[in-house]
């Protein structure tokens, strides 16, 4: 049995096909997912035409020194939040000099949660240079690995659908040509 | 089903026990691996306790710019040898603060394999603070998907096997007084 869920990897996989058309090289920040997005990446041969680094930043103190997230945005709206969630975007992105950066930052729980903050919360943050970092919030049911797929889940599907944009793009300019 | 293999995950919370029944922060520097050994450390809750953060360096490029892995090691030695696994469990320590990093360069395949660097073939290595840089060396048999879990586990084995010398210098200690 494959060491990864294929869900997870065939749609890596499809995303390293479409940052490879693009020329995009992807970096990745994450927090509660300690390193699943950056697995499932490279899985599969190849992948170094897309993806070029990851960080796994679980403690604060990581975010803060690899990815350079201000200690006061962790201290004003903690860990898990929409701020943090971006800064680790951009600071991935900065860090690395990738086309684009996918973060994630969340309460996969069990213990942890709070009325405000619940186990299951989660902030993706996608940053591309040149452009706002985009955040989206969720909130997955389950135990702390299903949040911790879903999560995984959720990140490549954001990935991909905004590569799949690139081909839009592509092909609107087609259309005015 | 769970996300990662039990087997994996158990060894790995065994880990994050013992070293933080020690103090000992860990760090992670993984190439062929790609975030798979974060990925199993942080797969139980309250690993924040003993796992600090993790790098992964898939192109040589973030080998030098996330781990300072000089661009000389890689151009002479390849970038999967003992000299370049060292460098990067070192500066997985240097850039972390953490206090025992592991580190992992391989050829997972299928591509990539040379009559001296054959398909499998990984280097582990395990840098504590204040001391040198140990490294193993390792030929994994399977597809890439088995090379990589192989390696995880070793990975594994080498921080636990590790640990439990601190256990036994304790009792030593205990011993003599």
């Amino acid at each position: 049995m494959a060491t990864l869920p294929a869900d997870l990897t065939d749609m890596a996989g499809v995303a390293i096909k479409e940052a490879t058309k693009h020329g995009k090289m992807i970096a990745t920040a994450e927090s509660c997912t300690g390193g699943l997005i950056s697995s499932c990446l490279t899985a599969a041969a190849g992948s170094s035409t897309a993806f070029l680094c990851g960080f796994v930043t679980y403690a604060n103190e990581a975010k803060t020194r690899l990815l350079g997230v201000p200690v006061d945005a962790i201290s004003e709206f903690g860990a898990v939040s929409d701020i943090v969630a971006a800064a680790m975007a951009e600071g991935a992105l900065a860090h690395s000099g990738a086309d684009m950066a996918v973060a994630v930052t969340g309460v996969a729980g069990p213990g942890g949660g709070t009325a405000d903050k619940p186990v299951g919360l989660v902030f993706l943050s996608l940053a591309e240079t040149g452009e706002d970092a985009v955040v989206k919030r969720y909130v997955f049911a389950g135990t702390r690995d299903d949040v911790r797929r879903s999560t995984v889940g959720a990140a490549l599907e954001l990935i991909l659908s905004r590569l799949r944009e690139f081909d839009d793009e592509k092909n609107d300019e087609k259309t005015e040509a």
